[in-house]
C-alpha cells in the first residue's frame, strides 16, 4: 500500500489519510458481532470530486475499496475483510439544501439521520426513517443498507423516501441514478438498484429525498402481555380495524429487562409481563388521535393485554422510545450476540416467534427477540453467554438456517432493514436460486467488473 | 413464422395462437398515437407455464417477443415493431388471493385494475394505483410502466405497491425478484428492477401487492381559476399548510370542455375560466375531512380562485371524476396528438406550463395540458390538427426536445408514469449521459443477453 499513499496525500488534506495501526482500528468494526478487519488505509474526502478521483485511482491499481458510515451496520457491510482502501463518509456531512416549496431535501453521506430529522423538522417537514441508531448512524448508510426504524409501518422504509442518488461508480465516473421527482417512469430504477446495494455497486456522494408535513400531534401506549405471541395477533387485529399506527413495536420481556437497566430507566412491569408492544398513533388532529387510542384499547383488551401505560408527557414517551432504542447495545452489553433480522408476512409473526424458540431448544441458544411487529420483521438476538466457539460458530448457524427456512415458508426472508453483508452471505441459498444469485452477481459486475467495491458483501 | 406455429399450437388452445391477418390487428395497437405495427403471431397463454414454454422456445429460435397487457399504453410499449411474437397477458387474469390478514394480493397480469380495486373494496382494502384507464387497463401494463393515477399524490404510484413478482426471463426460466413482506434488505431490489422496465427483461406472470385499509369517507371539490399557472402554486401552498389530498389534478379549460363533450357532462364553468383543480381528501374521519375542505377553501381564495363547486353526492363525484379520466380519449377524439408525460418537482409547475406554451408558439403548434399537479407529472398533449406530416414528424419533435430541455433543468425528467417504450426513446439522451445509459444497457444484457424481449423500447 505504500507507494500509494503519495497520490493519497496529493489528494486530501494530511489527516484525511490514515495509515497509523492504532487509528485504523476506529475502520476495523462495526457493531456487527466482535469482528474486526483492519484496513490498510482509511481515506476521508470531503468533496465528491476527491472520492471520485480515489476511485479511479484505485479501479486502476486493483486496489479493493469498502465504503464505510458511520459503522453502526449489523451485518458487517462496512468490514474491510479484504484489507485495502476504506473511505469513510464521514466528512461528507453536509446538509446541502431543505427545499420548502418541494418538500425535497440533498444531504451528502456522513450526514447523521436525527440531525437531519432535527433539520428538517425545524422546517415544519418530516424525514421518517429512523433506525434505533439514529443519533450517530449516516445517511449514506441508511441508504446502502436500505433502513427501517420504527415508523416503517405507516411511512415505509429508506427507499420510499430516495428520488435520487449522486454515484461515483468504480472506475470513478460519476453518475445520478435518477430525477428529483416524485414520479418517474424513465429508464430502469438505477435509484432502487442503487439502494439497499450495500456499497457493492459505488459510492454514494448525494442523496435526494422527498420529505412529508411534519405530523403536529403523537400519542404513545406501552400494552403489556403475559405471553410472547398474543402481542403480535393484537398487532394484526389493530391493523384490520382500519387503524394505521405510526409505531407498533415489540419486546420480549428480556430485551425490556435489560434495556430498562442499560438506559438507567425503571418501567413499572407486573412480574407476569413476557411481552410489551408500544404503540404510537400521529397525525394533525387530536381528538382524531384520542378516538383511534381508545379503540386501540378496546382491542388490546380483546387480546389480554394485561395492563396499558399511556405516556401523559413528551419526557414519558421519549423514555418508552429509549427503551426501544437502545435495545440492540443493551443486549450486547449483556452478551456477545448474533443478530438475524427476519422478516415474514406480519400475519405470521406468531408462528415465526414460536418456531424461532423451538429450534433455540434444538439447537442449544437462548435468543431474545424485539423489532418491527407492525412490519412483520423480527430481530432475532442469538446469545453467545458462556457457549463455546465450536458451537457458536458450527451448530448455532445451523439452527439459524433452520430460521430463515421457516422464514422463507411463511413468504418472508432473510433480511428486513439491516442488510446481508458479511455475516448473512452464507445463507442467501436459503431464499434464492443459482438463477437469481446469478443475476444479482452479473449485475454487479456491470458496474464493478474488477470486483473491487466492497468485496466479500451479499453474495 | 410458419415453421413455429405448430409448437405454439401444441402448448396452447387453438384459439390462443392468433395468426390471421385481420384477428393480429387487435395487437398491433395501443394508445399511442395512430401507430400500427402488425405482429406474425399473437399467443394468449393461460399459465405461467405456458408462457415459459412459449418464451424458451423464442429464445432458441431468436424469435422477438413483445407482451401486451390491454393495450392502453401511451407510450408504445407494447407495439411489436420487429413483428415476431406478441404474448398477450389477456388469459392470465385470475386474482389468486386478497389476503385480509396480511393485507396482500396475488394477481396474474391479465386482472383490470379496477377489477382488482373493487375486489380489495369489497374486503374492505385499498389499491390506491389508479390509472385513468383502471377500467380498461391490466395490472401487468401497470407494472411494466410503473404507472400512477390521480392518487399518486398521497399514495404513491405502482412500485409502492409491489413486494414481489414472477417473472418468465426470456430464456424461460423462472424466478421471483423479492419476498411477500414489507421490508426487504436481502440482495439487490431485482422487484424495483423490473417494476417500470417495461416488458424488456421478462415477462410478469404474477404481482404480489401490499394493500391498505380503505379509507371511509372522501370529499370532492372543483375549484376554477381564470388563468392557467396559479392553480399550480394553489396545489404548493394547500400541500405546504400540511394538508396531503388523495387527489389534486389539474386540467386547462380546453381539455375540460373536450372531455365535458366527450363524456356528455355538463359542468357550470364561467367563461373567464382558463383552467380547473379538482381537490380531493380521503380519510376515516369525516369531521377531520370538513376541517382540511375549509382549510383548503381559504388557501383558494388566497390564490385568485374564481369559484369552488363542491360535490355533494356519489354521483357528482363521480361525474366530476369522469370528466378528469376522459381525458385522453376526449384529446384524441378531437385529434391525433402526441402525449408527453413531463415531471418535475411541483413547486416548478407554473415555469414548466409558461415553457411549454411558449416553446408552442415558437414550433407552431398548440398544446393541451393536465394530470397530477400534486406530483409535478403534467401531460402535456401536442395536438395534430391540420398539421403536415413533415411539421408533425420532425418540427414538433424539435419542440418536444426543448420541453424536455425544460424538464431537466428544472430538476425533472421526460416520464412521470407512461413510459419511454417506442415514442420517447429518442429523447433519452436529453437526461440520461452515455454512462448511465450504457448501464441500463448493460443490465439489459444480463436478463436478454440475445436482445429478444420488446426490442426497440427504451434504448
Amino acid at each position: 500500500m505504500e507507494q500509494h499513499i503519495g497520490f493519497f496525500n496529493s489528494i486530501l488534506r494530511a489527516n484525511a489519510v490514515i495509515i497509523e495501526h492504532e487509528a485504523l482500528k476506529d475502520y476495523a468494526k462495526d457493531c456487527t458481532e466482535d469482528l474486526e478487519y483492519i484496513p490498510q488505509v482509511a481515506l476521508l474526502p470531503s468533496t465528491a470530486e476527491q472520492v471520485s478521483k480515489i476511485m479511479a485511482y484505485c479501479y486502476e491499481h486493483n486496489l479493493p475499496v469498502t465504503p464505510r458510515g458511520a459503522g453502526t451496520g449489523l451485518s458487517g457491510g462496512a468490514l474491510p475483510v479484504n484489507g485495502g482502501v476504506v473511505i469513510s463518509c464521514k466528512n461528507l456531512n453536509q446538509i446541502l439544501d431543505i427545499n420548502t416549496d418541494a418538500f425535497q431535501a440533498t444531504v451528502e453521506p456522513g450526514v447523521i439521520n436525527e440531525v437531519f430529522q432535527n433539520a428538517c423538522k425545524e422546517k415544519g417537514l418530516f424525514y421518517p426513517p429512523d433506525p434505533a441508531s439514529k443519533g450517530s448512524c449516516f445517511m449514506g448508510g441508511n441508504l446502502a443498507e436500505n433502513s427501517g426504524g420504527p415508523k416503517a409501518v405507516k411511512y415505509g422504509t429508506t427507499k420510499d423516501y430516495v428520488l435520487n442518488l449522486e454515484v461515483v461508480l468504480p472506475n470513478g465516473e460519476m453518475i445520478w441514478t435518477g430525477a428529483n421527482v416524485l414520479k418517474n417512469a424513465t429508464g430502469y430504477n438505477l435509484t432502487q438498484l442503487v439502494c439497499g446495494s450495500e456499497g457493492t455497486l459505488g459510492f454514494i456522494t448525494k442523496i435526494v429525498v422527498r420529505l412529508l408535513p411534519y405530523p403536529k400531534e403523537n400519542l404513545l401506549l406501552l400494552a403489556s402481555f403475559n405471553d410472547i405471541a398474543t402481542p403480535c395477533r393484537a398487532v394484526n387485529a389493530i391493523l384490520k380495524a382500519g387503524i394505521t399506527p405510526s409505531g407498533l413495536e415489540y419486546m420480549e420481556r428480556n430485551a425490556v429487562d435489560w434495556s430498562m437497566r442499560f438506559a438507567d430507566i425503571s418501567l413499572d412491569l407486573a412480574a407476569e409481563t413476557e411481552a410489551i408492544l408500544l404503540v404510537e398513533v400521529d397525525g394533525n388532529n387530536l381528538e382524531t388521535l384520542y378516538q383511534d387510542v381508545e379503540q386501540i384499547n378496546g382491542i388490546l383488551e380483546e387480546y389480554d393485554c394485561s395492563n396499558v401505560f399511556f405516556a401523559e408527557s413528551d419526557l414519558e414517551k421519549e423514555r418508552l422510545w429509549k427503551v426501544r432504542r437502545v435495545c440492540g447495545e443493551a443486549v450486547h452489553s449483556h452478551s456477545i450476540y448474533k443478530e438475524e433480522d427476519t422478516v415474514v408476512p406480519r400475519n405470521h409473526l406468531p408462528e415465526l416467534l414460536t418456531s424461532v424458540k423451538a429450534i433455540g431448544k434444538q439447537f442449544g441458544f437462548e435468543s431474545v427477540c424485539y423489532g418491527h411487529a407492525g412490519d412483520g420483521n423480527l430481530h432475532v438476538n442469538i446469545l453467545k453467554g458462556e457457549m463455546d466457539d465450536e458451537a457458536w460458530n458450527k451448530t448455532v448457524k445451523l439452527g439459524i438456517r433452520e430460521i430463515f427456512e421457516v422464514c422463507k415458508n411463511l413468504g418472508g426472508t432473510i433480511s428486513g432493514e439491516h442488510g446481508i453483508g458479511l455475516v448473512q452471505r452464507e445463507y442467501m441459498d436459503v431464499v434464492f436460486s443459482v438463477t437469481q444469485l446469478e443475476l444479482m452477481r452479473s449485475i454487479k459486475k456491470v458496474f464493478d467488473p474488477k470486483g473491487l467495491m466492497n468485496p466479500g458483501k451479499i453474495f
